[in-house]
């Protein structure tokens, strides 16, 4: 079913372009705009009140990204984020460090209160506390990079069952779970953790996925974060030894020439039984 | 007598290193900064209201970006703006999807309202909808690239004499026009559209050029369209077949290394007899 | 003493992955998280008054950058400097482009006023600003690029004696003192200072060396300042004659894979004594 939806998601996402409303942090939005228009949608950013309803109201789906969160643009994202449910258009939200202030605690609990999400997308350390779990990540890095996958599958669908979506953990192994699915995921490469804006950026291509394919919200997360893996992979291997900022490039450059050979022979999943 | 001008236009700007000014997005902000270091010019970014009068008022040109506006920075730009206009520095706006909201509609009305302008520099769905045409843009990206150049022609002439001011659209055919000229230009290339920013770094080229020579509003605005697209088809040709985030790069290098030389043989533009 | 401290100062780093606080300006963030990453730090940005406490009470450092500075983030910037007093974690402050208005000024003398800072990193003019002397820079660029080392060295002991701090100016003789110690280096090219944020990211280095060996605040930014001259020796022999894009992905790359023998081999200082 999955290898099915991987044979025409490339071109139907290229063909739609679909409108990706952002409302994201200012250390990271430029590769988040690009990594969307290289994939082949396109992306709008825009974070003031008054306005994000009605661009919302024209787009195909909305990201939520909490990296650089204030007050003003969260009280932005909940009337956007009304928006997108009242019309059906799918919201991913990135809770970026979630652990790390109450401030960001409280955020995330009044976005998770007062909308529907299709989609959340974190690391081991964010998931594993919107699963419950004390936060011992050191900033916005994950932690537990050693946790065995079937422990951190556990609190992804904890938070799936709660929050009725999918949830996807991105790392070492990615995991990938709705209330009845589980997948794992291997692509990607150890230095991609030292690029910033890699966990963003592969919100970004699950935005895009996703508005492009709103009816098939958990293959088009996985699409993505296959798709920011195989990147990785490629990108590492093209620009070896030159370093994270080479490394950053490739990885634009790949996403903008990806194709489905590409993404079928090199994308490494599995389905989980429960 | 654009051709004089392509002969010492870069080494003037170059001797004169022009202060600009941007109150700008903050998803292109460093490409505006980076490019506009690249050409030889001086880049200020400042949107705090209690100083950006007295930074206009040391800079040589005013570039005024709605990309990612809110109301803070609308209130700062009318400042910056008013002062500007007290000096004589010449104004560049970028009217970033000014059709996508009433609040972009509303803040670009009060700019044109309040405050002369050197040029206004935007895509074909922005110029459309200041000249009164319906909105039919998806998000920031243009739409009607087929629209016939003559169609457009006549809608930028049309903002030109009601605002007394340079209009520039860019898109396949780049046209500039005044109340009294019309000149389409022609560098460029496709994959430009797959970066994001493009638009935005014309418009820093804008104001660096307005700012090293603000009596030649009008060269000056066509010698930056004709630089962004050259730096477009070296940046194109050199990386060939890498992707976006390549040609990204490339065409800050191109614009870095640019030489009157190239400008004057690669620069494809003609006048049109209205 | 400080040939024992190269040594091991990478390492050290490496190991102990400091968490460095920025509260910084949108034009070069991006950068600044990337090198902190490169050098193998972990950055978070944030600037949020309701968190920035919580979040440099985690930190290992705290930079505060004021390229875009405004009100709101002034007072977030208070906030989290008298945290990082109260647990003893060093603030490197970069005050950019200070003199170029009365809000900067007046926000500069209120964070000496208020904080104990470990150092202060700007180019020519900030420092020349801060030890008294008129401001005659144009934008945030650095003038005096001929004013001749020792009567520099005279306005930065200047500051360091008055604030009790390490002082560090860089250019193309860079300038580190406290209230005993000067020393010169040497490393570095031209091409940098075409590149926005250049500073911005030394600074962000002077932060991760500092976070990681808090007791070394003199000999941590030497080594910060040397790791960024010899990134860009290398950066433009790697990429000569490919312009400023290229410089800029170059310089982190070469940060990402600096090792204890070109530090070593390639830093070029001198003490000088007073």
């Amino acid at each position: 079913m999955i290898t099915d939806f991987l044979e025409t998601v490339l071109p139907q996402l290229q063909q739609k372009k679909p409108l990706v409303h952002h409302l994201t942090n200012y250390v990271t939005v430029n590769d988040c705009a690009n990594i969307t228009l290289a994939i082949g949608a396109s992306p709008i950013m825009a974070d003031e009140i008054q306005e994000v309803a009605s661009i919302t109201a024209q787009a195909d789906a909305l990201v939520l990204n909490l990296g650089t969160l204030n007050q003003r643009i969260l009280a932005s994202m909940l009337v956007a984020g009304q928006r997108a449910n009242q019309f059906g258009i799918p919201i991913i939200l990135d809770p970026v460090g979630v652990g790390i202030s109450t401030f960001r605690q409280q955020a995330v609990q009044k976005l998770l209160a007062e909308l529907d999400l299709a989609v959340i997308r974190g690391n081991r350390s964010e998931i594993s506390f919107l699963a419950g779990k004390e936060n011992s990540a050191k900033g916005v890095d994950s932690f537990d990079q050693t946790l065995d996958t079937s422990t951190m599958i556990t609190r992804a669908q904890k938070v799936a069952d709660k929050k009725h979506c999918v949830v996807a953990v991105t790392g070492a192994t990615d995991i990938i779970v709705d209330e009845q699915q589980i997948v794992t995921a291997e692509n990607g490469c150890p230095a991609m953790k030292q690029i910033t804006g890699t966990g963003c950026m592969t919100t970004s291509l699950v935005g895009s996925f996703c508005g492009s394919q709103p009816q098939e919200i958990f293959a088009s997360t996985l699409t993505a974060l296959l798709a920011m893996g195989i990147a990785g992979e490629i990108g590492q291997k093209r620009t070896q030894k030159l370093g994270s900022g080479s490394l950053r490039t490739a990885i634009i450059d790949t996403i903008n020439h990806l194709d489905t050979k590409t993404l079928q022979e090199r994308g490494k999943f599995h389905e989980v039984t429960a």
